[in-house]
């Protein structure tokens, strides 16, 4: 591809490594361009919800100049994760500026309050559908149209369940950006228990 | 658990990173000790097939003195990774000394390759059952009792096809180690979309 699609996935200490990871690989197997960015670490690795210890591909820091020419961007969960990614003012910064630019904003599990704290459910006059990890639905549901569904897509908003879901999460963005088409393409030697 | 049980997975740059990680976080998930040891790797960090980068927790050049008692050694696939793996002859005498002892060996994917060059298919009267991903099947269909099932357990080999199956591989190793009760009681939060 000429010019390949981009995304942004944030990960901080305690972030959950299959949700951050099954996204990442996901999404490069569909040949978009993945930046992992970590936030509030400065350099090294950070260190996952169980102790995986991944190493971004840039730091926030660092990156600022080049965020506005990604064309979707992830927030996973993990409670410790999430809360940091929920309470940085460039992460709701970015997630609110891609909401409103129609990009592609995304979040699963306990991510998804990051897209609270960034504000995105007052942006249109109803409320936003949406879902997340049930442990925190009680944090969302006077916020969104909370449904239950593994993986829910209103306009530009896409969020989903637990690791569990991750797979179906991660084939919807790729459905989103590139097609499905492509997310059939890179399904099938995968060995999935679902179609596409 | 005064005596938790100790698992290893092996790491190697081209190692399948959700096949890795799924297994690590969920294994951990169950309170099994993981061990992940870096191969053919000395320091940092191993780059993954879709260039993750992962920091193992030791590397086997240093760990050799406590692999005796670890209760489980798991092989990821990842078609690079699983080569350097299937070559090691560290890694090949671990598996084959495991096996003869009845603790539990597994392969998911490419990563049954190393399965067969520590020759473990030549340890008793009847071929062993097992599966790995369709791709590397005509590797080991002559070598094993090759079966087209999601997980396979055959005695104390457990084997799986790809990232796809690694939620169902894990939690079969969790069910092996620490029992059923403790797999279903891990399976409920991670939202899977199967019966445990
Ligand atoms: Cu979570």
């Amino acid at each position: 591809m000429a010019n390949p699609k981009k995304a942004i996935v944030f990960v901080a200490n305690g972030t959950e490594e299959m949700e951050a990871v099954i996204t990442i690989d996901v999404l490069r197997r569909a040949g978009i361009e993945v930046q992992v960015l970590g936030v509030e670490v400065e350099s090294g690795p950070v260190t996952c919800s169980r102790n995986v210890q991944i190493v971004p591909d840039a730091y926030l820091s660092d990156d600022t100049g080049r965020i506005a020419s990604y064309d979707a961007v992830i927030v996973p969960g993990g409670a410790l994760g999430a809360t940091t990614l929920s309470q940085n003012g460039q992460v709701k910064s970015i997630l609110a500026d891609f909401y409103a630019q129609h990009k592609v904003v995304a979040s699963i599990c306990a991510g998804t309050l990051a897209i609270k704290s960034a504000g995105i459910q007052t942006k249109s006059a109803e409320l936003p559908c949406a879902t997340s990890h049930p442990s925190v639905r009680d944090q969302l549901e006077n916020d969104f149209a909370y449904k239950e569904d593994r993986v829910v897509v209103d306009r530009n908003l896409v969020t989903s369940r637990g690791p569990g879901t991750t797979f179906e999460f991660a084939l919807k963005i790729v459905e989103l950006l590139v097609g499905a088409d492509k997310a059939r393409e890179v399904a099938g030697p995968m060995v999935l228990n679902f179609d596409v």
